[in-house]
């Protein structure tokens, strides 16, 4: 049953040094900052933190108490860096060991022949935790009260989302409106200002944009109140009529 | 007077509602860790939070004091959703006012003529900031303290970066060498892990890839010790050849 009034949010815990060192470009937070957004959650934090457990522990505890959803994303492989279920364990006070029914899924999933020490570590996490099943590359993450654990590998992550969608209960969908002019921001600033004044619990981004050697601004409303935003876009639209400004596409 | 053998470390703050709703891809931390890296520095964390000053104030008050160097992303420009000068002025709690030198320079950028009301707030900061400059777009970012505050257009914050290169004091350069191989990670797991073991002050990391259709794992070792690193190396080429695993590139 969701409850569709109340307000949900997520945060999310990205882990992993070769994000913080630069190696690797994360999408992990861009991807499952939109399908959460679709199920009505709203991600209000993200950290990213190093492969330490210390630091994973704390966040961990830190932030679970203080949001709705928390999404874990990295570290659940099997080689020696990938300390996410050993850590998420501790910060449960909860026993780290084989989860007999991931051992049975994976031995199942490589057959008894190829299944190594190496992959036996990925049925390795806290014993109690729900599993969260992985069509495309076997190794299942997991759930433990309000923390859902991912891997790293983006398309693996992706894969996973389809079996959690009717697991979270999310709140009133986050609706946007989005409105690409030929401007710059100083030109709406002051206009801009006295609509979001007008219209205090909308949500009114500006973002300036390069694109094709052009330079515009998105100006960007979010709100759970479909009815208020397009009040709000009706004033934002007749402002930039009245100054002239060219408004290339609405979305 | 770089610090050469000590450590250096950093944590960066992304401000932007854009980011936490997965409608903008950010980038900023991977160009920042990388250029950080260069330095010496170390990002051991990084924060992604909205334009909420309640939040930034909270977020830059608890890691400044525990990380040397503090990069904040987002917020300083000319519209309404830009509060990151005021929220760190804030934090600091220092006087958030016209800073003269920026009010100058962006006088003199723009032209008195088209130095409107958006514009001049791009001059309102902490009136004690240094200014970090801004040769692509005129407005400044600026300094407090160990906390560096930037613009979150990627291609204008990489063009500030230059003019900071010799005020961050960086400690021994993070050396890093990367050997992908052709196999799946739990066939490295055990020997990596021994690896690891035998060298503990040293950051082996294993991520799996996908490219043209084929599997591998790069497997990244990174320290600010050379020699250290090159020991390291030697025993995992070692290992991948008793259990020939082929290399596909090192560097």
């Amino acid at each position: 049953m969701k409850k569709a009034n109340k307000k949900v949010n997520a945060a999310l815990i990205i882990i992993g040094n070769e994000i913080l060192s630069g190696r690797t470009q994360d999408i992990n937070v861009m991807n499952l900052s939109k399908w959460l957004n679709e199920l009505g959650v709203k991600v209000e934090e993200i950290r990213i933190v190093p492969d330490n457990e210390i630091a994973i522990v704390h966040t961990v505890n830190f932030l679970r108490k203080r949001f709705n959803y928390i999404f874990t994303t990295g570290g659940i492989g099997p080689t020696h860096d990938d300390i996410t279920s050993k850590s998420i364990a501790k910060a449960f006070k909860l026993k780290y060991g084989v989860h007999k029914e991931a051992y049975k899924l994976l031995e199942n999933y490589y057959g008894s022949k190829n299944f190594n020490t190496g992959r036996k570590k990925m049925a390795m996490m806290p014993t109690k935790a729900s599993l969260i099943l992985n069509p495309s590359s076997g190794a299942p993450g997991f759930i433990l009260d309000n923390v859902y654990c991912l891997p790293g590998v983006p398309s693996i992550l992706k894969s996973m989302l389809g079996g959690l969608k009717n697991i979270i209960k999310g709140g009133k969908k986050i609706l946007s409106k989005t409105i690409n002019v030929q401007t710059v921001e100083s030109e709406i600033a002051k206009p801009l200002e006295i609509v979001q004044l007008k219209f205090k619990k909308l949500d009114i981004g500006s973002y300036p944009f390069f694109r094709l050697g052009k330079i515009g601004v998105s100006i960007v409303i979010r709100s759970t109140d479909k009815k208020k935003i397009d009040d709000c876009y009706k004033e934002i639209v007749s402002f930039l009529k009245n100054k002239k400004i060219n408004i290339i596409d609405k979305k």
